[in-house]
Formats: structure tokens, sequence, C-alpha cells
């Protein structure tokens, strides 16, 4: 997959909430978190939907954060009682909660009076910790090790994502070229799986869809080396116009 | 949270496919499968997005179907050379693929002289398979033990679950109430983590929202009971008022 000299960096996910696994609410934070740690060159190797659980969640945590270079974690981090993820992370690692001095400062120089013991309880945070700054709402997100503990509200996550992106260490993105086309997944197996073997370098996806009551394949070729891409899609381009059907092409990291 | 003598059902959803880990593709499938499942009395505990990579849907399989009562997955079970769902779910369960006669009658009576070997390859399936029926496209998913496997294309794989839904135990259906009013989550945090404490039976989740430049709570009451529902929910609205604030109300499964 890469030169041997290049180290691949990968990441978990841990979305934590019952409201995700009760059908209630509709992740929206893994899909944005994928497609930014790919253009920082980590790449997302398994996501992760659990319970509102302490058990549950230090065991996914020490799972997930031995296996990958990083783990993100969201939701859990409010001021009411559902929110158990600070004191999972602390138990995860081995350390406790304290009342973060800096994070109390913010909390205290954002809500002045109004700071009541509920707001209080999010500057309670495992020794430690490293604050994530959060533009929007100001309570902090916050680092342990290689974890990353963000809140579930999609708008807050990504403002304070954005805040610390470019201090992650990561390789080289894994892009892709989209070739669609009218032609059904059946036709182009065959050629598909002899491109494959040609390109071990490469990985290459098939997913059907239907558009205007017609069946079609978007046939995607992912890669670290833009060299790669250029000759394996060259090469289900011409597979592709074999059956007559001219392809639709597209460039993209992820 | 349950009488004594009443089985809670348990089940875990993996998902199976790069697409989603790159963020090329919206999940669409975890939603819905949370809560129609639910609404058989069967708990959604856990879901992992994993690779098309055997070895991890092996071991991702072994760790899930040991946990719980059901596992599904979904994607990778079409024609190309990616689709490794259902050799890996045959090397999981200790036995092979082979022709299964049944379907591949399915899928000849289908695609008649279309039949090619791409879509033949579509009925190799894990010796002892039941096929679960596909009224969309005829290639059909499959049950092996507590195992049930589905494609990635959510208007094909909610047909086939429609088809099979009816036949899975379950118990009683978690209930849900929510109370949607514009208070802060920090305002009502104390009274809420009161009301837990006097209704263990019941799970009481907080999510902040943000709607006309105004915040607000989803304050939302979980119970298999409804009577417990009824008590905490009005506790909840109490707790509401007493901010001056209106709630709203509506009652759904999970």
């Amino acid at each position: 997959m890469n030169d041997k000299n290049e180290r691949v960096y990968t990441a978990a996910v841990a979305i934590i909430g019952n409201e995700i696994l009760s059908g209630r609410t509709q992740d929206a934070n893994l899909r944005y978190l994928a497609k930014e740690l790919n253009a920082q060159g980590i790449h997302l190797r398994e996501a992760r939907i659990i319970r509102d659980h302490v058990e549950t969640i230090v065991s996914t945590v020490n799972e997930l954060r031995g296996h990958y270079d990083y783990l993100f974690t969201t939701g859990g981090i409010g001021p009411t009682h559902d929110d158990i993820t600070a004191e999972s992370i602390a138990i995860a690692l081995g350390t406790r909660l304290e009342c973060n001095t800096r994070a109390l400062k913010i909390l205290q120089e954002y809500y002045g009076g109004d700071l009541n013991d509920a707001r209080k309880r999010m500057a309670y945070l495992p020794v430690g910790a490293t604050l994530l700054d959060n533009p929007v709402s100001r309570a902090p997100g916050f680092q342990l090790a290689n974890v990353f503990v963000l809140p579930g509200v999609p708008r807050i996550m990504q403002a304070i994502f954005e805040g610390f992106r470019h201090r992650l260490a990561g390789g080289r993105p894994l892009l892709s070229r989209t070739i669609t086309a009218f032609v059904l997944e059946s036709q182009v197996a065959e050629g598909l799986a002899a491109i494959q073997s040609r390109y071990p370098q490469a990985e290459l996806g098939s997913y059907p869809y239907a558009r205007d009551r017609r069946f079609g394949s978007a046939l995607v070729v992912r890669s670290e080396d833009q060299s790669v891409i250029e000759h394996a899609s060259q090469e289900i381009i011409t597979l592709v116009r074999s059956f007559g059907k001219e392809p639709h092409i597209e460039d993209s990291t992820g």
C-alpha cells in the first residue's frame, strides 16, 4: 500500500450515545470525521456506536486506543447526569477526575454569575488532560494520551476539531477516483477483479445505484499513490467502454 | 428495568464497508434497524462499522454474535470481488461456502440466460444457511445461527428485513416520551438527576438543541413500562414549568 519507509496512521471513532442506538438521532459525526481525518492522512479503520454505560465506554476505549494511533470519541460531555464520558475516560486511563483550573476559568469568563453547579461539572476532567478549545459554546473537549474527547453536537464537535486538526501527525491522504456508469456490477465484476489483482496497491470498490429507473455502478479506486489511481482507473474506463457505456469521472479524497 | 421473569432481547449491528469509513457514503441502515428492532422488542446495544477485510469481519462477527441474542450485518453480499461477507461469515461459523441450490434456482428464474458467473457467485452461501427472501432484486440475504446477513443498499435491506422481522423473538419494546422546551440543560440538570434517581427503571436522556437562535433541551424518558414513563415524565414537566417554560410532549418507541 505504501513506501516501506512511510508510516500509515490509523484511527477509530467511538460514538457514545443511547439516542443513536435507539434510532432517535441520526449520527452526523462519523462521516465528517472520516473525511477530515483522511484529508489529514489518517485512515479511519473502525467506528463503534456504544451506550451511555461506564463499563462499556471503558472497555471500548481501552480496546480501540490500543489498536489504533488515534481514538476520537463523540458525545457525553455536557452538564447532565447522563454525561459520563469524562469519568469513563479517566477510569480507562487509570486516573481520576479533578477540577481543571484552566477549564474552570474559561467557564467562569463565559458564564460569569450564571456558572451553576451543573456547568461547573464540565470543568471536571481527567488528571493530565489537555484542553481542546471550543469557540462555539466554550466548554472544552480534551485530549488524554491518544484519545480525543469531543461533544456530540455536530456544529460544536466540528469547531473543536478544526482547532486542533493541524496538530495531528498523519501520512499521505487516501485519494480516490470514482468512475460512474450505467453498467451492471455483474457485467464488470470479472474485469474489475482482474484489474484489482494487477493493482494490489489500490483498493477497488463497486457500489450499485439506481437513477431514473436505470441501474448503474460507481466504481471507486482508492490509493495513496496518484499514479496507481491513474493507471488502474484508465483500465476501468476501458472496461466500462467495452460495454458501450461512457463513464463519468470524479476525483476526491477518501 | 424489567419484570424479573421477562427476558430482554439484545442485538448488535455490523456495518461492513470501506465506503462508510472513508466518508464517501453516509450510512442509512443503522437508524432503520435501531427503530425496527426496538419496535420488535429487541434492544440494539452496539453497532460497529468495519472494513471489507476478512479477518476483521470474522473477529467482529464472532465477538458480537457471542455477546448478543442477534447480530445483523449489512453490506458485502453482491457479485463483485469486494463482496466478501458470505465467505467471512462461513469462516466465523466454522463452515464453508457451497452453491445453495435454492438460491441458485431463484437467480436462474430471475435472470434466465443472463445468469453469468458474477451473479452465480451470489448463490454461494455458507453450509446450513437459511435464505432471507429479497422481493426487490431477488439475490437473497441469509441467516446462520443468530447472524442475519443483509445487503447494504437500504431499499433492498429494508425489503428483506420486512420479510422476516415477524419471526424474530422479542420482548417489550422500549417506549419513550420526549419533553421539549426552551430550557437550558444546565438549568434542569440537578432536577433531572434527582428524577433519574427516583426512577431507576427509566433511562433519562438530555439532548441540547438550537432553534430560531434560542437554546433548548429535549428531555427523553425511556422505559419498557408505560406507567414509569407517565410518572417520570410528569415530574419532568413540573420541573420545566418551574422555569416558566411550557413543554412540547411527544411519544414514540425508542
